[in-house]
């Protein structure tokens, strides 16, 4: 069976970011999602996901909302919440759908500020009641800006991975839009923070306490097979574990997606 | 003639970060540098870098002031304008005292939301009055903090494109310190900028612009030629000039250094 580990639901009906549009108007007091999203809207919105699928003899999805806008930055940890249930119940009821070729993933109330602590009931709800089989993780969750978010190192992101050993999920490390004019979104700044996150990860002793955690880390680890001297040299230096083998300790993903891009690296 | 294009002056006198701690007592005010360091101090420093030219048959260094020093965050343009001269001034010295081994190459007194404008006089000081031969550009003056810098390609950055082409020397893009405890300064932060540097540089109209410029990536580029499938897309789909071609209006460092890294990609 073939699994794409990283499928965003960028076809959403409209009605879903018209939800968001309304919560700029409303920060004073934001309202509760109650979209209007007929599951024949949500049938046609997965056509050219399904289609793709096929082509690519891909038989199941590992399916999370769109990361760009989860957009963890706007708003308060409210604004947060609800917009975040909104994505993951569209979610849910895509996984219920299509049982046989969608496996939810959800995405986490994260906020500025904002401890561990006030995702994981989130985490338990979609997981526990309704079926999710994964979690995104946003390791920068202010977009960029401040205030800076604990390295995935530190120990403030212990009570997820408690939450998610204990549930038995793993998660992919993933952030969301970002807000530095000088940092193209998809091609700067998430490669930065999964490159980040990574050596982050790599460097501290968070698989040492929780040996069963499974992370995910996206695109290829950033740049890390490319800086692979870079990062042994820095093992060494800082005294952590060797670089090849705390490498084993996370799942890579994308890795032959950029085959050609390592070919022009040999070049 | 062999040069190393990038090399720092990490082996200072201790009498230049003591002034640089004077400056945290002193922002009321902040004092000119005045440091006492002799010429045989200078040359001691020098001593490590010399034997590491010999083992590795180097010729010449293009030999700049430490770079997580340069700290454009740190306290008021005048605090970063003068311990600018202060580094540079040193820099100055080593080229007159070894001019068959080093040639210098400046920091610029970058700080938060300052234009361009305000540090050409410092790059035409070194340049016309101390025989500087290159620069380096920090794209991210704030540390991975607020307020964010504009992107390279933006036309903000103009007056010190148009100054480079005027003196007729080259630029390296190079961060300094990062403030973001989730971001390892050499290993992830400066990856992140100069891999995001290069994005915004071949992305823009720089290079139509200012035909002559002359701008060196290092570090390998970040990750550009790891994630080159990504970049080549993105050149696709936002109507930019094929990045095969783009790639070749930069000068890249480092790729070398970087080459079991590359193999490592293609296992």
């Amino acid at each position: 069976m073939i699994i794409d580990a990283h499928a965003h639901y960028t076809s959403a009906p409209p009605e879903l970011q018209a939800y968001r549009g309304r919560q700029i108007m409303n920060l004073r007091k934001p309202p509760r999602p109650r979209l209007q999203v007929s599951d024949e809207q949500l049938e046609r919105s997965m056509r050219n996901q399904f289609k793709r699928m096929q082509d690519s003899g891909i038989d199941r999805l590992l399916f999370s909302p769109q990361a760009s806008a989860m957009g963890h930055h706007f708003g308060s940890e409210l604004v947060s919440r609800y917009w975040t249930e909104a994505c993951n119940d569209l979610i849910a009821r895509l996984g219920r759908l299509f049982p046989d070729k969608v496996s939810p993933v959800c995405q986490l109330p994260q906020s500025p500020g904002v401890s561990p602590k006030s995702w994981v009931e989130e985490l338990e709800r979609c997981v526990q009641e309704q079926g999710f089989v994964a979690c995104n993780i946003n390791p920068d969750v202010a977009g960029g800006g401040e205030p800076f978010t604990p390295s995935l190192g530190d120990e403030w992101w212990y009570p997820l991975w408690e939450k998610m050993v204990e549930l038995d999920i793993p998660g992919t490390i993933h952030a969301s839009a970002s807000l530095n004019p000088a940092m193209h979104t998809t091609i700067s700044y998430y490669i930065a923070h999964h490159h980040s996150g990574a050596v982050e990860l790599l460097s501290s002793r968070v698989f040492q306490d929780f040996p069963t955690l499974k992370l995910i880390i996206p695109h290829g680890g950033g740049a890390i097979p490319y800086q692979w001297n870079r990062h042994r040299g820095m093992h060494v230096r800082e005294g952590h574990e060797p670089f090849e083998e705390a490498v084993r300790r996370v799942y890579w993903q994308g890795l032959l997606a950029y085959k050609l891009g390592g070919q022009a690296v040999g070049r």
